[in-house]
């Protein structure tokens, strides 16, 4: 994505040109139209979109399956997501979550459900997102369902990957003295959410305004165009370092370290100043009086991996730029603590999205 | 499901006493609290909820998937959609669409999302429904998201199944002079939809009254808990016909018949005379004034299979209850026609939801 194109396309919600009512199409059309230049790639792939079922063909692998559901309103907000980035974003989460197993993410099925403020070109864009993030990590869009809603957009997407049988890594897998790893930076999508707020506001009390985005290329993309760390599976597996426990950070380092410690029953140390943070996440948070390990900490939808090696693998993750060990695991009698700057041990809580209590 | 317990729980949309508010446990709390008592059946299924994906072991089969998203005020109505059924519905409508296939669903991930105006004992009992139709069916709960909603409730069920890879049976695959076959009758969840409709509107007119559902008992289950025909699958594998094609009958007969058409590129004849339509489904067309036929073409839900078989296979069908011959495929040039009573042949045509046209 060029950053240009970010901002031009910021704040259009819809091009008013070319519009097609759904109501045209009625939904076998309109399902045809969405799906009609969809290509199968996977040899695996026997049927896709246009049957009752999908049908794939595994052979000796495992199959992994996951699914989420994105809400206008609660997981996005129309006024800076545009429809192509959104589609893009969802995908990629649910190859995340197949990644985070060790696996290759191999199909994906997609339900949207629409208000009719929605038009044809723009249900396009969004799965023209889908689409692209389907080409690039060589995944197939096998099947779905599209319908109206009264009021707002819904997409539900679910993933199928596989994997190797001894090569799957679950999140409960962990050992006690086990190193925790992180892939990439944190804290970037939490702040490009920050910015895109605020200028949300700014443009609500002036429509003529121009949102101000100068030097926030990096945590905007990091919130609306996030990628999926297959790369990094890539380089662990060249240097044969087997992780022991593995999640994606969806919901913020706190809540996903959270999770691999309640499922392997272990406690674990992180060390505030090993948080990898990119300069740019630490200015915006600066701009936002807060802490960048706040960002790093609570900060979701990063998509980044949160992993557990053996001490023994030290030696060779530390040579890998883009991998930062960030603490190890311990007794769980222990707990579950950041190590501040000065010494201080302050016990983690998981965040999570906390959707129930915002509302 | 018993016809009282039916009526008692009818238009009570939610228990008052009891409401734990969702707030009081989180994402995580509630996700814990739903899915604890989760029990893995299947031994294909390594991994259920509670990481990144559900892993499952396939082996030589191949994999089906199918997906759908439903959502209150379009798909379903609180006012007279008990919570445990309309999780039964959710889970069901999509094992049919496994078995259309000629498969066995194996698995399936569950995405809620709701508002506040939910309690978790209102959730407690759209899992209990889910939970009931696995149990039946021998499908493990595998995995799922829940997640706010601004407002109304949204469920997005995917399924997966296996199936031989010489067994898979798909839409596009029928033969000229194939006979066309439906299981059970026809027409009665439609019919059942409409006499709910109706004691609705009494019932928002007067809301003291009692909802008068006396005589309907077989047509309103059809809507509110209807059954995948896996037993219609184990009858053929019995007498040893395979369907050239099959789908289950979701959008309405005409609709589905479509597919098949179009998908095998030939036409078709419909008998007006051979639809199965049970006796309660006549009685309540008849006080709606509407045919039965129409009832039997453009109602949607059944959830019974629509297949084709080879003329060969006539005397083996003929001689099994519940499997009725309606008609024969034809070359594509003469179209697809109901033959009515008189002789006369109408064109039909693909209804489906038109939802996007009735907003």
């Amino acid at each position: 994505m060029h950053s240009n194109a970010l901002k031009i396309n910021l704040f259009m919600a819809e091009k008013k040109e070319n519009r097609t009512e759904l109501s045209e199409l009625g939904e076998f059309g309109l399902i045809e139209h969405l799906t009609k230049n969809i290509k199968i790639k996977r040899p695996g792939t026997i049927k896709g979109v246009g049957d009752d079922a999908a049908v794939i063909d595994i052979k000796d692998k495992l199959v992994l399956v996951s699914t989420d559901l994105l809400i206008e309103g609660v997981h996005f907000d129309m006024t800076y997501t545009p429809l192509k980035h959104l589609g893009y974003k969802a995908a990629v989460a649910n190859f995340s979550d197949i990644i985070a197993m060790n696996g290759v993410p191999t199909q994906i099925t997609v339900s949207i459900s629409v208000s009719n403020r929605y038009s044809l070109e723009a249900l396009e864009e969004l799965y023209n997102g889908l689409l692209l993030a389907c080409e690039k990590y060589n995944v197939d869009l096998v099947g779905g369902d599209t319908t109206t809603s009264l009021s707002g957009l819904y997409i539900s997407v679910t993933a199928l990957g596989e994997v190797e049988k001894d090569k799957v890594v679950y999140r409960d897998t962990a050992q006690k003295d086990d190193l925790v790893c992180v892939s990439g930076d944190l804290g970037g999508a939490y702040m490009g959410l920050m910015i895109l707020e605020r200028e949300k506001q700014a443009f609500k009390a002036d429509p003529d305004m121009q949102p101000d985005l100068q030097g926030y290329d990096y945590v905007i993309e990091r919130q609306l165009k996030p990628e999926a760390r297959q790369d990094i599976l890539k380089i662990l597996a060249g240097i044969d370092v087997r992780p022991t426990a593995m999640i994606d950070i969806s919901d913020g380092l706190a809540s996903d370290i959270m999770h691999i410690c309640k499922n392997s029953e272990l406690g674990c140390k992180l060390y505030e100043d090993k948080l990898p943070v990119n300069q740019d996440v630490m200015k915006a948070a600066m701009d936002f009086n807060i802490s960048s390990a706040t960002a790093a900490l609570n900060g979701g939808e990063d998509y980044e991996l949160l992993f557990t090696i053996r001490q023994n693998d030290f030696e060779q993750i530390k040579a890998i730029m883009g991998i930062t060990v960030i603490g190890h695991m311990c007794d769980p009698s222990e707990g579950v603590h950041l190590v501040t700057d000065k010494g201080e041990q302050i016990p983690l809580q998981a965040q999570g999205w906390d959707s129930f209590r915002d509302k």
